[in-house]
């Protein structure tokens, strides 16, 4: 149950986006430009490590929800949003993105956890200073979503069907304010 | 060094502000948004807040920049400011802060880290819902911040003047995008 009082009939972050339209706003403009581009890093990939660093988080609301989207992207391809998540050096996707994610899970762990090597490889492999800033920029941002989400209890709906649901949405619309302050139809079934 | 290549003359943060001015803007109106009101809790509190989560995430620039935001607001009190940054159980601030930085402590662990128990304490502390939300996005936002500066390699001025310098026209004009476009007067020192 959320720690504080926010509307019961929406979940996760969406609940505290409700509570809170100002910031709300803000966040959905940060999300829509940091997640809805294709320059550098494609949409997909900027979803693979959104999941990625939520899954590190623990964050099961963040992880279901952006591998959902990632996985509308993918074509429907959930056994690759899996192994993404849980051990990308054997997924098949690029060297490129598996230098990226091997920052991305630094920067879940800590700023500093980022070495001159990770960078250089990723260089190596053709990543531009735009992908790499977007990619710690991504995995930063998560940081904070993921705890904003847990650190206030946020409901988590069991029932996957309903990420997927709200994935079809997101694809459709982006993650503008309008959607967080639609309820439906991804609502808490108890 | 930082990892991409910035504009070498800005410190910290803001030489990725600089780098990407489109996600620069709406991280100012967030930062503005949650950092400069007294609705609840108190700017003071707020930058004091931000500066021990930067404390805890060792980021030596943010909570170097606002701690000194902090100082200023409390008429140049830096003991109080670094014992809230070492040990704020021993600090001379209200209960309710205390419990509310007990809060932003165990986010910057991890969002499950907050405990029900931390959010009734702080509640029968007359913490509001709003005052318990801004604690943990503010506490969520640095932990996105400190990894931003860090996780790029960031270049950290070590002249603690610069700090408050910067702190001063922080205080009077807040953190919109014209001040992040600046590049005077703090600037790095070899």
């Amino acid at each position: 149950m959320p720690y504080i009082n926010v509307d019961p009939a929406l979940p996760g972050i969406r609940a505290l986006l409700a509570f809170s339209p100002d910031s709300a706003s803000i966040i959905g403009e940060l999300t829509n430009l940091m997640l809805r581009s294709n320059e550098g890093l494609t949409m997909t990939e900027r979803e693979l490590i959104a999941s990625r660093v939520s899954y590190l988080n623990d964050c099961f609301y963040c992880h279901q929800s952006h591998g959902a989207i990632a996985e509308c992207y993918l074509d429907g391809n959930t056994q690759l949003v899996e192994q993404v998540k849980h051990d990308y050096d054997n997924a098949p996707v690029s060297d490129k993105l598996k230098a990226l994610l091997s920052i991305a899970d630094s920067v879940q762990k800590g700023g500093k956890f980022v070495t001159e090597e990770q960078v250089q490889k990723a260089k190596s492999l053709d990543a531009s200073d735009r992908e790499i800033h977007d990619t710690v920029l991504i995995a930063a941002l998560f940081c904070m979503f993921n705890r904003y989400v847990d650190g206030l209890g946020a409901n988590t709906p069991s029932d996957l069907s309903s990420y997927t649901l709200r994935a079809k949405q997101i694809v459709e619309n982006g993650y503008g304010n309008h959607v967080f302050k639609s309820k439906q139809p991804q609502t808490i079934s108890k």
